[in-house]
């Protein structure tokens, strides 16, 4: 369930930047599936686990399509609210990080490792749509997107090591990092810039 | 037989990309090679069967490097002749697409998924290709372009699963999505735009 | 330790880029480690052996971080020091070059499929930072990158195949790819461009 939610709402912000990209409907079903299936696909990839379940369920296809068509029919709606998309892509880095964790663990992953493979997993959507958008991807402009990834990550790690009950595992992550990234988007947070650049 | 034509024409685009680009002869054949190679590759990978035949197989590396030595020289002919270029394209992405749905088939996936990974064959390499020469991929700008790879695609593994003859299942993708392909970009054909974007 | 140096020299290069586009701390570390484990991560995923080395072993994270920091806190000193950029550059080429030619014969490859590997190997975290950082990949713009690469793996695995002493097959790959880099970048060397491009 946690990675068909991180699919469908990462789908609509990959559909969300074919829109104002012009891009027209089938190139916006393209993007929002590359988005919503690409942090699923690198893990599997990275875990040997082929070919990827994104591909091969049909949820996960039709969670994309059914994003790419809402995203492209009812995009007004979202271009006024960007607290909606923020809200959104917040939502997906959580969903997706848990869930990288949860199941790099089950394939025999140690903590650190498994800590990794959820944060790759959670910015790898965003990756992918930017890096085929030909953008900057928005990790890279840091203000808080791989730090809180990486902390929830970690802490599902941890706590699935320690046995703790699914709720302790999951809800502490997701919260910290949507609440996080949230948080910082809207206070406009900026983590320490280096000194002396032109 | 297809994937070493598809290789073939995908490197020549590749290079042509390259030799507009103002790259010098190596730098064309690596974007060549990458192009030509890409989709098979990223099926390869998908599909766990590693290492990829593209980087273990003589004629695959032939195709690329010859495909970069010729538009390198005779690029003039080929810039001059756009509709020679198109229809490399579309041959291209016809070839791969049938080729990576049987691919997929034969390594024992369902109706659906093979579709999809022969849709990823035929646009992965050109997608290889545009984010390496950082242009906006080609199959977002929409135009048809991931249709017909999905419908030949589709068309491919149905027909493989019903056991059809080999002409059968091949023949009418391969036209379906070279002449769907080569009809929308001849006559312009965009399909839906997303209204009520500035 | 081929590979450890090789991450770390790469990862320098990965945070200097981002620290001269003006990323955080945080971006300059996610650009640091995609740059530094970029060619191991896709070195093990051609050849099947995943999870890469790169996310579960302790030492190539921490060169990453602490690449990311020192270029972070004391960029200055390198951008004064373009010669000791490109130094490390080439470097990192060299030693990825030998590691991942030398990786992939261990893993049963031929001759020429080993060769393609480890090229693959020294230019990938270079495409990896680049492609990211939305800049064109310096292999591309040619002037002698992948062709040292080529050669140099090209030689270390001859060698090896021909069961030589390790300094025998590692010593001249390493002297020729970064002698051959640092020559072509110092004296400004361009290969054949194509002729007739406007």
């Amino acid at each position: 369930m946690l990675d068909l939610a991180g699919t469908f709402v990462f789908a609509v912000t990959g559909a969300l930047v074919a829109v104002r990209g012009r891009l027209d409907l089938f190139g916006t079903l393209v993007l929002a599936s590359a988005t919503g299936l690409g942090g699923g696909v690198i893990r599997d990839m990275l875990l040997g686990d082929v070919p990827p379940t994104g591909l091969t369920a049909w949820r996960f296809l039709l969670a994309c399509a059914l994003a790419g068509v809402v995203a492209f029919l009812w995009h007004p709606a979202f271009s006024r609210w960007e607290g909606v998309l923020l809200g959104l892509d917040a939502a997906g880095l959580a969903l997706f990080c848990v869930n990288g964790a949860l199941v790099a663990r089950e394939a025999g992953l140690d903590v650190v490792p498994a800590a990794l493979l959820g944060m790759i997993t959670g910015i790898g959507g965003g990756i992918v749509r930017d890096v085929l958008a030909n953008r900057v991807p928005v990790v890279l402009e840091g203000g808080w997107y791989a730090v809180p990834a990486l902390t929830g990550a970690a802490w599902t790690s941890f706590a699935d090591r320690e046995g703790w009950a699914t709720p302790l595992v999951v809800a502490p992550a997701l919260l910290v990092v949507f609440g996080w990234r949230v948080l910082a988007v809207r206070r406009g947070w900026t983590p320490l810039p280096a000194r002396g650049v032109d």
